[in-house]
């Protein structure tokens, strides 16, 4: 099995090739060549137990995509994107990057004619607007971001492309990721790792909502677990419709913070500074949170038990040492 | 008012001109000029109080769009399309022409600056799958046809460019139009305006699905109705989904050749052959009909009131005199 992750270097993407390397294998059948691609030189994976090669490519070039995406790839993850707040304020590199940088792999796996699989990771920014809640399988993609348009065309041409049979693809609407490692960035969300990985960390941290703010958390653990399993869903249990969402699963700030509290201990959540910020409350209050994710709980996907869990996975894959 | 129709070649362009050209006025102020473009020269509009431009225009080339979306144009009506059968027969033709063709014209508009109104006509073909019935307005777009993933997607474009303030954007899903005048096509459809259209005029037509086959139909006059009032809706009234269903009616075959029968007498329903197409049937009984446009009808949009209007509209407006 020859395994492809374009947007290899980020944190999805590391951890997936990291489990991919702890798995060993991948739709039944061992891994002999997994190859991260990304905008700059991906850091390679430890103690795999098959050949990684890491490798440059800009899905916005074609040429570039063709020296990565090569006849002897079977699956490709295509993970690229630029996010949401770079996609908003750059117009431009939204539409070159993750709308023709998707179509240019697609473009790339049709010429080919091998049919890979391709697993796109969409989000739940697709979801916006005036839909009623809960979220479910039918319901409209409404996004209110240049960013979730994108990655609502992106799963259009993976449906299209599918079912013309160029590619066997599947997409998966992610939810917040949390508690996502590394420091803090710019995305309105950022605050829902910080607020629980700077304590755990020993460092202070602002939360800029009220502790009744709800919103949709997967582990960064359990994204790549559900990564590998979509990629071996079989085609035929996909049917009409190959892009659902991830499960992830609805927590208010205050369970959050409890559930830090529960696994570590009463210091860290000390370390929460609150400070109701405006702007940031306007953007992520417009996100949707209620979702529920039928088809892919279905299909064998899974959330995490408890947030708990969550607080668990960040010590025990991610948490600094010393 | 400087009005663009791209696509003013076509039946519902020829038919939009018109009832331009007799209204005199969109959106409150008298048409000081209007353009047809198309692919191939469109024809003129007879009778108009203004001057009627007709050009060439080939949406997949830029430098075309340039030349008839100039920064004068204040409503543009993004009408041209390949049509379903092509589409999924020339897979590259529909996503140069539909996907990159919509987007060359909605990136002419955005370097303009002017913010012009651009309406855009999808299709009940973005509808289909495993979408629970009946069809609401915020039922996911699950199109099983390349043609259908176009238009999809230009609903996408078409709501975020309205969104970042580079146009004012509507589009509508067009129902099956019928009686649609001219020649039969090779539209899976074609017999849905046949068995109406060749026997009012006197000839024999072939009915390959059953009698209570049921579909979701507009007259093309009640459409350009739709699509005027569709330019004149005020942006602040179409929230945040500037794409919505164009309001149609459900009848089965036995009811509209009754309502043919009721309006022209006994005799055209005798020149209908039955003979059933097995591929037509499989075809066409994967569309859905039963569709509840509740946000154009509260935004003014209306359907024909009965099938009786949609007899009487072909032999008013397009039956070929003598």
């Amino acid at each position: 099995m020859n395994v492809l992750i374009i947007g290899g270097g980020g944190v999805v993407g590391q951890k997936l090739a990291g489990l991919l390397a702890r798995t060993g294998s991948l739709r039944g059948q061992p891994i002999g060549h997994l190859t991260l691609a990304d905008l700059n030189d991906p850091a390679p994976v430890a103690d795999a137990p098959f050949p990684v090669t890491c490798t440059r490519c800009d899905i916005a070039d074609p040429v570039s995509v063709a020296t990565c995406v090569t006849e002897e790839v079977q699956v490709i993850y295509l993970l690229a994107a630029i996010v949401s707040a770079h996609a908003e304020e750059d117009f431009d590199a939204g539409m070159r990057i993750n709308l023709m940088g998707s179509l240019n792999v697609l473009e790339r796996a049709r010429a080919l004619g091998t049919k890979p699989v391709v697993v796109f990771t969409s989000s739940i920014a697709v979801y916006g607007g005036e839909v009623p809640d809960p979220i479910l399988d039918h319901t409209y993609l409404n996004p209110q971001t240049s960013y979730g348009t994108q990655k609502a065309i992106g799963e259009l041409l993976i449906n299209d492309y599918s079912r013309k049979g160029f590619i066997d693809g599947r997409g998966f609407r992610l939810p917040t990721i949390s508690v996502r490692p590394g420091k803090p960035n710019r995305a309105a969300s950022s605050f829902m790792s910080s607020i629980l990985r700077e304590p755990l960390n020993g460092q202070e941290a602002i939360c800029p909502v009220d502790e009744d703010f709800p919103h949709y958390y997967l582990s960064p653990r359990k994204c790549v677990e559900n990564l590998m399993k979509g990629a071996e869903i079989p085609a035929e249990e996909l049917g009409q419709n190959r892009c659902m969402m991830m499960p992830g699963r609805m927590w208010t700030i205050r369970q959050v913070i409890d559930a830090m509290t529960a696994v570590a201990g009463p210091e860290p959540a000390k370390l929460i500074r609150w400070e109701a910020q405006p702007e940031i409350q306007r953007i992520v209050k417009g996100w949707r949170f209620d979702l529920r994710p039928e088809k892919s709980l279905k299909l064998g996907l899974t959330a995490d038990a408890s947030f708990e869990d969550n607080i668990r996975y960040y010590l025990e894959d991610d948490k600094p040492v010393g």
